[in-house]
């Protein structure tokens, strides 16, 4: 699949996502200044680039499967409700998100935890009701936790100049745990169980494009972590070096593919051009 | 069952749960600070309400069940998340929790959101790989989120001077989500289905029972209260007065029994004197 025919079928299931997530969170009796910055951190915006994984995984780009669709919706509300507690003041004190103010700019930091800590309830609920096996919340859970997402924000909080593994270490649980929660989750979508070798290939496939994911992240962002005196793939291996790098991590993730699965090709080529 | 029979077996639960939850802190591979943060918020306090109560439904005072153990440390987590949470300076601002500085008083604001996130995660990767059905789950996120716990925390920070009504609503969704869904998972965790009558029998207890600890918690707060100036039922309806609705619950609670559930009657007993 070409990158533009991914950034199309990317925009189609953000819709998809978007309209789900709003129908949950028009439902739930949840105080109306709760759900109001609950609805603004969740909708809106973001590129449901989780979803479509999981969606590529499930083979289901078009969502047929509910479950595959509420999987993907859960995952979508533990990453949003991460970016809220990750913008709050005592972490990484930002301002703007996504070009609007941050959920605790707009609504106060005591309204902002508690639409992240409802959006965390949320996904559980979500992926509670979806049909799927109870070990899909269990996946969810150890991704979003201390072993996964929350063990990489605390891991990035305590480094103040990390070198070249601890970024790794910092980006595989920071940002990679919730990329192969998706592949794992998609999987568990199929009708007929894959064979446990398409597990281990998804897990090859989180990791590199985890990397890629974070290395062109940082090569955006080097102007400005430069002048915060940020520590990013970006400042410790130089630009250049950190673009061989991005291109060298698609080739691995493509060439993990064996020639299958163009969605997730599609993906890779896509992330190291976004 | 009287009340010190009760409060010997409160202990036996809270021993039980604590050796639990120890457990799985010690097993998940998150970087030390932050698991340092999660077992002192988690650990080494706290009586064990909630999980007695599921005990209680459960018809299980010993947890001779796993599943119904499991639950009860899931949600027992969930109550340490939720403790870490409000006491953080953007909410209550407390710096003392169960005698002990609070979780960000000795661990930091980061580390202590961090922790509360943690915690939250951690529940439901407990309850996933409990053995019980995806429904718990459910119940335990819906207990938890915008439409309980999470939705009273918000209407609390909201209201500067409820009434009674007011009150009665902050405090079934703060405290008396949680105590119904300790019972609700209870039931589920029985060998045999209860009839339907027993779900509505014990989601009556838990809200005469949520009363009872609520109205019993603001008699003891009474003086503190009232020097920070907080609207709570003792300051709303008197000492006298809210001694007297206490007494009421208590009864309510007891009666809704019908001479069934000692155990249960004795944790009413317990909460008023407590």
């Amino acid at each position: 699949m070409s990158e533009s025919d991914f950034a199309r079928r990317l925009a189609a299931i953000g819709g998809r996502v978007e309209e789900r997530i709003a129908a949950v969170l028009n439902r739930p009796p949840a105080p109306e200044p709760l759900r109001r910055a609950m609805q603004y951190a969740a909708l809106g915006g973001g590129k449901r680039l989780r979803p479509a994984l999981l969606a590529a995984a499930a083979q289901d780009p078009d969502f047929e499967s509910a479950a595959a669709l509420d999987a993907a919706c859960a995952l979508e509300c533990v990453h949003c409700y991460s970016l809220v507690h990750d913008d709050l003041p005592c972490m990484d004190a930002a301002a703007v998100r996504r070009g609007k103010p941050s959920c605790h700019a707009a609504y106060g930091e005591a309204l902002a935890l508690l639409a992240g800590d409802c959006l965390h309830s949320l996904a559980f609920e979500i992926i509670a009701g979806s049909g799927l096996p109870p070990e899909a919340g269990g996946v969810l859970a150890r991704a979003a936790g201390g072993g996964g997402m929350g063990g990489g924000q605390c891991l990035d909080l305590a480094a103040a100049a990390p070198d070249e593994p601890a970024l790794r270490q910092i980006h595989e649980m920071k940002t990679g745990a919730l990329f192969d929660c998706a592949l794992q989750l998609g999987l568990m979508c199929r009708a007929q169980t894959p064979p446990p070798e398409e597990k281990t290939r998804m897990r090859r496939f989180a990791a590199a494009f985890g990397a890629l994911f974070q290395i062109v992240n940082d090569i955006h962002g080097a102007a400005a972590d430069a002048a915060l005196g940020k520590t990013t793939y970006a400042t410790v291996l130089g630009e250049n070096e950190a673009a061989r790098r991005a291109d060298a991590a698609r080739d691995e993730a493509i060439s993990i593919l064996g020639g299958e699965y163009p969605f997730l090709a599609g993906a890779a080529g896509w992330a190291r051009d976004a």
